[in-house]
Formats: structure tokens, sequence, C-alpha cells
């Protein structure tokens, strides 16, 4: 006999997630309230980041030979160098330098629920990184392994132990995710979200936000941190509940297609399968070559003994600064940082079909990749670097990203303070009435049920494409 | 307005291939047919594979330094030498010889309908390292980059513009897979079903035959290839109406369990997201180093001019052959291969819950993976081999294979012949009570609907356990 079908335990998760979506907070009531927490706490933590040469960082030395920088421990990351080729490409070859640092970190939210509703558990953080050294909103636990096996000496790290032995659990997600594959090598952080008790109190630093309260705050410029971003996007964010739910309490159109863009039934561009094999095509179509070199005598870069920089002024730098915190694991530190230069534009383009929102995703390769090609953002880039690369290398779609019909998102995000010095892009989402040919090799009209169902398999949806889709969910509630 | 739920495409193919799992075939009409033209094959084009020394293999040289043996022209593969280190294993670093072949080949099967039935076409190709360089029924394209780029100047590929070109045909299968993570240094294909319609004929060396008769023939020792076996296991297998059909014609209890195991709805010991969260721990836990090392010198092994083996006598060594051949594209050629020590065993422990038959799953590291951990048989080995390994090392569950309650499949089945000499392994499915704990670190009890949904994605189930899938489906028609 097979046992009578009862609601999946993912369908229930959608259920509670969505009326966490729908919620006002139990622990800081309203947005206001979120915004004095936070100030408070910028009040009472501190952090100082200076700048320093690259041969003055205390503890960092060069490796003979290749010029890496590593830490003397071995640990943390290196800053090393690649060649990269991609023979199709409008710039087939060039070299680089790139962060190494091949640990798998947790980036962990525990949610719990209050007064019958899931509440995520958010930490207030400073990073080096970001602008004017704010506290951000970050995930409960974000932690590399040097962090958590006690290379840094300092303190023990809160809630850690929840995503170290999560058996037994309800895990809500785990999955690894890759980060910006055009400043790290290969790197991936394990993204998971563990539900725990009502015994689990928000300790000094920590608050309590529902998913309603975490949309809200999207929207101010560079407050939710980007690893917050990458955890929450992998929670199931859809399914015909969602999409219901969100249908019935509002009468915009928008709304309604962006509904359904989150329902699994609803009709789709493509199946589910077509994009499979696009992605699988794409993945080995793509020549890409990724050779580590010498640092030293890098092609197209000033490597001195003070800061890394491109011959153009653009791209980025690598830098170095000293760091004096109050309230972390480690009173002080200098590390190097990659800064770029400019703003990025980080934009999804969106169209409805048969009544159904689609984004238009590209399918991008990045010498970082673990697997050549991630599905992107219709736009990603930084736009001044585009007047050193040559016309064909010109990002498509970027001029109806500029000169938008009509704009849905449009707020600055930071993204990682603790290895990016103040790297920000502007997250754009628009609706735009553009043609893509059904067969074209790099885009594909994707629906959020279909990222939702890729967001649960590792190295599918980029770390800015993930991003977006947060930002996207959130205009649900707007 | 949402369009009304209609079938998804997904489940209108797996209507179709399970009525082609019910058919006889159309073309070759009964097994004695297909057994007859296969021996007719067999007498019409020939293959001698003749032993020769590594330093003797024309084209073949030895790179300075490394001692890797490569073709002159840099394309096919390689020989090399990896280093591995596994802290936390039983062995915890060996070095050993690898196969490095980057490029991704296409496995190819095409189907069409013959009187509204799916049949799939079939080659009768032989290998060098088959048993007695037999006929085996492969998949109709089987290429390396180097074959259809013309590197072997031999003549064209047929079939090869349907998978090349599959844009706007009806694709039901194109997802990349490793191959065997013991020998291959990351290899892996592209595998793909592409459906044609009915002005594509069974040129000579092909025929089509139905799924049915592909079960069949599964239990025939050594009759369908490797490559076969991986492209039908990521066909989809199962799903609602598959089950029911099976269900349907069955009254054995055994098949009545598969049936429901390839069901969604039906309950599963563990749910998806359990089970995706069990491959991420194992992933991120497992610390796998593996570096290329010079093949000379290689630590246990005796590097010969004409032959390397391993100091113990057992695991595999690197052999080369002289190949003559009729009836395929190059007629003779030199190259090394891989020979493997011994028979393996290859098992599924398979069990019911609650009417729905489970499939016993290890989390397996192999040295070649591109991902640190796959999804491997309850058992794989060469049961010979641990009589040089420490007492940790010998797999679990070996004895409860080896002495098994109840034997539901078992028949000897050989790898890929193009790179290994006479590999062959004992495939079995037996049924045993034995126990695993919910939260075992190694081992999970997966239904068929699992395996389903996880073969839609690359690099989840290993090869081993790809060629199990199909066994186990085939036991629905037996």
């Amino acid at each position: 006999m097979v046992a009578p079908s009862r609601p999946s335990p993912r369908a229930e998760a959608e259920v509670r997630l969505t009326d966490s979506l729908f919620a006002p907070g139990a622990h800081l009531p309203d947005t206001a309230a979120v915004h004095d927490w936070v100030a408070g706490m910028s009040r009472r933590v501190w952090m100082r980041t200076q700048r320093a040469a690259l041969d003055e960082l205390d503890g960092w030395v060069r490796e003979p030979g290749t010029g890496f920088l590593r830490h003397h421990t071995g640990r943390f990351f290196s800053v090393e160098a690649v060649t990269v080729e991609r023979p199709d490409a409008a710039v087939p070859s060039w070299q680089q330098p790139i962060i190494n640092q091949p640990e798998i970190g947790i980036l962990g939210i525990l949610v719990r629920e209050i007064d019958g509703v899931l509440h995520c558990l958010m930490q207030a953080k400073q990073e080096p990184g970001n602008p004017d050294c704010g506290v951000q909103l970050s995930p409960t636990v974000q932690a590399t392994r040097s962090n958590y096996t006690g290379v840094h000496k300092g303190r023990a790290i809160p809630y850690l132990e929840y995503f170290r032995e999560p058996l037994g659990r309800s895990v809500l997600v785990d999955t690894r995710q890759s980060e910006q594959g055009a400043w790290f090598y290969r790197k991936r952080n394990r993204n998971m979200v563990v539900e725990v008790g009502d015994d689990v109190e928000a300790i000094d630093g920590f608050c309590w936000l529902t998913l309603r309260q975490l949309a809200d705050l999207l929207s101010v410029p560079e407050l939710i941190n980007m690893d917050t971003r990458t955890v929450l996007a992998c929670l199931p964010g859809g399914g015909a509940h969602w999409a219901a739910s969100v249908a019935s309490r509002s009468e915009d159109d928008f709304v309604a297609a962006l509904a359904r863009s989150a329902d699994p039934a609803a009709p789709s561009r493509h199946t589910t399968d077509e994009v499979l094999s696009w992605i699988t095509e794409a993945r080995t179509r793509t020549e890409l070559r990724v050779e580590r070199t010498a640092l030293r005598g890098l092609a197209g870069w000033r490597v001195a003994d003070d800061v890394i920089t491109h011959h153009s002024g653009r791209f980025f730098s690598v830098v170095g600064v000293h760091v004096r915190a109050g309230g972390r694991e480690v009173g002080a530190w200098s590390q190097p940082m990659i800064e770029p230069v400019g703003v990025g534009v980080i934009a999804f383009l969106v169209k409805e079909f048969d009544g159904v929102l689609h984004v238009l995703t590209q399918a991008r390769t990045e010498p970082g990749y673990a697997d050549v090609v991630e599905l992107a953002p219709t736009v990603q880039c930084a736009p001044d670097n585009y007047d050193v690369l040559p016309e064909g290398a010109r990002p498509r779609f970027l001029d109806a990203v500029l000169r938008p019909e009509r704009i849905r998102f449009d707020t600055v995000l930071s993204e990682e303070g603790g290895r990016f010095l103040g790297a920000r892009n502007r997250y754009l989402i628009v609706e735009a009435d553009v043609e893509v040919a059904d067969d074209d090799p790099e885009y594909r009209w994707l629906t959020l049920a279909q990222y939702d169902e890729l967001l649960r398999h590792s190295f599918y949806v980029n770390i800015q494409a993930r991003s977006l889709v947060l930002c996207l969910r959130s205009l649900a509630v707007r």
C-alpha cells in the first residue's frame, strides 16, 4: 500500500515561509525599530580600516618565485594570479590577480518560530570593506574553516554548533554556492538555514526578523550584506501556496505576474529540461582554460610592493589595510583586499509571457567558476571598464538597463566586506520589451519557479543573480 | 490568467518511455533476432588486440620529466599520475597512475517512433578492451571531441549531426556525467538522447530496439556496453504513469515495491532535501587533495618501459596494445590501456520501507571526481584488492553481498572497452535486511524516484550506480 499523500516537507516549509513573508516582526516590531537597533549597534561596536602598503601587512608574506601573497600560517586566503584563455570570446586571453580561498566556509541563518511565525536570526556586523565600516545585517554565522577551527585564536563563534551538527535538526537550506568568479578562484560557501526551537535566544548583537522585514530592508542601500542575500535566496521562495497568497493580497498586475512566475504549474517559456540542456550545452561548448601563473610580471598589471593596479586604471586593485575593531573575535589585523574601480550595474530584465513574469538570464563564464558557466543576471558589469575593452565585449542589453522603460527595483548594495574594499553595485530590476531568439546560445527567459528549483543545487545560479532573485521576490510584498 | 495545466513535456516523455518498456521490437522482433543480428555483425566486422610494450606504441611518447604517456598530437588522452591525500580515510594517502582525458565526449542515443513506439538506435561496436573483442550494443554515437573534429583522419561519424546541433529537436536527455573516478582524472561525457522523425533510418551496423528489448538484453553477460548503460540510465525511468503501469502488469510483491519506488508521490525514507543536504555535508566534510605528480618513480608502483604494475600485483596495470580492425573509422592503431586485476563486485542492497523499495546508497570519494563525492552502489570493489589493504578499508556490506539472502539481478557486465582491457564487474541487486542508522555519514536509503530526479543533473550518481539503476528498472519487466 502506498501511504496516502500528504504535503511534502518542502511544501510545508513553503507555507511557513510564506507566512513569514507577510508577518510583522515580533522581536523588533517595525522598520523604524530595526533602524534604531542597527544605529545602536553601530555606536557600540566600531571598526577602523586604514590603507597600508601590501609589503607592510603583519603576517602576510610573498611566496618566493610566484610572488603570491599568503598569510604566514598558510591559512585564510592568498592573492594569486591566473592566465585565462577563452578562444571564442571577445577578449580571448588575459592575466589577472585572483583570490584563492580553498576552504568551504559556512554562511548560516538560524530560524525559529516566535508567536507561530518563522523569524531569522540576523547579526549586526561590520567588515573592513563596508562603506565607512558601517554595521550591516549579516547571517547568524559567517565563518571560514579557519575561523571555526581557531586559527584566529579569537573568541568562539556564537551559534556555530547548530550548523556544524545539523543532522537531526530541520535543515531548510544546505547547498554550496559560488561567489564572484571574477575575483575568487573557485570559492564556495556552504549556505545553510537551520530551524531551532524556542529555547534559542538572540544574544547581544543579534535580532530576530521576519522575511517581511528583511524584504523591506533590502531596499535600504547597503544594509543587507551579500552573505545574507545569498542564504535567503536559497530558501524556498515560491510554490503554489506562495503564488496564491501573493496574488490574493495585491491588485497590482506586476505582482500578479510575479506570483504566477513562482508557481511551478504556470506555463514557462522553456521547460526545465530545456533549461538544463542549454546549461549543459554552454558548459560543454565553452572553452575555458585557467592556469595559475606568477603574480610578479603579470601582463597588463603594475605589481608593486605597495599595491597592484591595472595599467588602464580599470577593473580593480589589490590593496592592503590595517584594521582595528571592537566587538569582534579579533581586535586588530592586517590583510590584502580587492578594491574594484567604479560602481557596477547588476540587472534583471523582466517581461511577461502568457501573464507569467520571466527573467532574462545569461549563461556567463568567469575564470573562478568551478564549472565553467553559471546563470547570471541579464547585465552584470562595471560600465566604465568597457572603455578599454573591444566593442564586442560590451554587454548586450546594457543600454536597455541604463535607459530603462520601467524600473521595479533600484538599490545600491555592497559585496562581501571581508575581502572587497568598497565594492558596490547598483541592483536593478527593469521591465523591458526586448526580443531574444529562442535558441540564443547565451540567454534564456526563466521563471522564478525555475530559479527556485535550480537553487536547490550547487553552482547553477551565480551570486549576483541570487541577490537579484531575492530582490525580485521582495517585490511581492511592496 | 494562468493557462490550464496540461501534462508537462517530461510527463509526456515518461508515458512514451513506459510504452517502450512494454513493447516488443518492430525492427528486430524478438531477443533471438537481436542475437542473430549481433552474431552476424560479429562475423562481418573484426578486431584484433595484441599486447605490446608501452615504449613500442606508435604515436605515443613519454613527456620529458613527468614520464606522462601522451599521443604525439597532444590529443586523445594521456596516462598521468596523481598523489592522493584523504586524511580521514583508512588509506590516508597513495600514488597511482590515472588517465587524463579532458575533452567532453558525446554519448548519444537517437530515438524515434516506429509503429507509434519509441525505439533506440543501437550500434554493434567492437572495442579493443572487450572480451575476445566481441561486438557489444553501444550508443548511436560514442565520440570524443578528437573523434569528431577529425584528428583520427577517419571516416565521418554517422548520426553525429543530430547531437551536435540539438537545438530545436526534442532532447530527452542532455547532462554531463562522470566515469570511473578511480581510473580517470575528471572525465566527463555528455549523455544525450535526441528524438528524430521517421525519415531517419538505421544504416548498416545499427538497429532500432525498444526499451523492453534493451531491458531483456541487460541480463546477457557483457552485451550492453557501459556507454549504453549510462545513457539509458539518464532517461526518465519512473513517474506516476510508469509506476502504475508496472504495478498493473505484475502480481509480484517485489515488482509492486519497485513500482512504488519509482513514484515520486510514494513515501521515502528521507526527503530529497535531506538527501541533498547529506551530499552537501559529505562534499564539505571530505578532505581530498589530488595533485598531479611524475609518473616515473611512483611510490608503490613498478613503472617500467613496457608495463606499469603495482608492487602487490593488485589494483590495475597500465599496458599497451596494437589494434587492427575492420569496419571502423580507423583500421589500425596503438594505445595504452588500463587492465584491472580481478573481477569487481558492484551491488545494490535493496529493502522495503512502507512497501516502497529503497536502495542503500554510498557517498563515495574517488580521486578523479570533479566534485569530491558521488553517490555510489552499496558495494563497489574488487574484493581481491583488500588482501593488501588495512582492515578498516574493507567495504561495509561486502559480506551481505557475497552471502546474499535474495538475488534479484546477477550479471557480469564490462566497462568501457576503449580505455580498459577486459574490465569486468559482477553487477548484483540483492534484497537484504540490513540496518543502517538514519544519520550514518556514508549511507542513505534512496528511492528510484529520487535517483530519477538526481539523474537530471550532473555528477550526483556515479557510473557504477547508473548501471545498477538501469538494471533495477529492468526488473520491472522480468
